[in-house]
């Protein structure tokens, strides 16, 4: 009855590529630089603007035109929510569209959050904000409650476990680390992985 | 931020009370027979009836003398929802009160769980429900986000997540086996322990 849960691995490098295995979508972060996309896995193309916690340097023209011409090789392309529609719109036709919403210091009103999610241009909405209380907790729920499609968890490391929440809830992906931490809180894939098939998820 | 997440271990027997290290609670569950009730940990008195998933046989009335009994020497007892209100009374000033609804067979309306947790003689209400579909699953993470000192989780194998989720949600107990299982979809006492560690929520 439970929705299938697939793991990502977020990777930065070959060698955190290798540790992969046991993710069912691999997650490129080419805004760390080059990386091998040779993998049987699901591929996520994701070049991340310094702003929104990534390491791409160069202009947002220059950082467009190269995810549009390395779309053809994923299955799923990240798209922050404040990019053009052109650009959701010329990548329409080439993949499945991830529009995502980081927020590094804190998790905005609820309302703001579902005037995010109504909006939508993408396939699957992502939401990753600070968390700071208990609250922000509920915000996220109600949303995953209310929202299919819908990728919702807090940052911080005291909120790691609103990662494994939103699977719960519903939501179709975790992002794990393999390696290093990309993000406060994120979980580690083989950890996670065991922990869903005690749980009778994998 | 979080609340404290305590871990209550089930247990039907001496040698389960032995496994029993990692718990902060233990629920002694005095139907199945005479265990010795020395530990340092937070105890529950539990002496459930067949018709609600225990393994007391003598007549109602014979149990809650003896519950009335032996109280003296725990700080919870747990009392079934459908116990009078004098029950409920003369262990009030003993213990604190678990009033509990167990149901086998399936999880009922969001409304009548509500109307069980609105009219709570209990210090804390517990539901166990059999989970059925991902709509069982909405309605105790409704009651979740709407009361505090709720324990909520369905039964069943495949919906063992929501004894987790529960906790992520402010549930103040999760129910754990150490040995064998005493309901399905119980989780077990050390890998509980050791997810939460993993999530830093022990």
């Amino acid at each position: 009855m439970m929705h299938k849960i697939k793991l990502v691995a977020t990777v930065s490098s070959d060698e955190e590529l290798n540790l992969a295995n046991k993710a069912d979508v691999v997650e490129f972060r080419l805004d760390f630089g080059e990386i091998n996309l040779k993998t049987d896995k699901e591929k996520i193309l994701t070049i991340r603007r310094k702003a929104d916690g990534g390491n791409y340097n160069g202009t947002e023209e220059e950082r467009l035109d190269k995810i549009l011409e390395l779309s053809k090789n994923f299955e799923y392309v990240d798209l922050e929510f404040d990019c053009p529609d052109f650009i959701f719109e010329a990548l329409s036709k080439r993949a499945k569209l991830i529009e995502s919403y980081h927020n590094f210091k804190e998790t905005p009103e609820y309302d703001f959050l579902e005037y995010l999610v109504e909006n939508k241009r993408g396939d699957l909405f992502k939401i990753a904000t600070m968390g700071r209380s208990y609250e922000d907790v509920k915000k996220i729920v109600k949303l995953l409650l209310e929202y299919e499609d819908l990728v919702a968890f807090l940052m911080g490391e005291k909120f790691s476990f609103t990662r494994i929440l939103s699977a719960f809830l519903g939501s179709p992906f975790i992002y794990c680390y393999v390696g290093t931490p990309k993000a406060p809180g994120q979980v580690e894939l083989n950890s996670t992985f065991e922990m869903l098939s005690r749980l009778g998820l994998r």
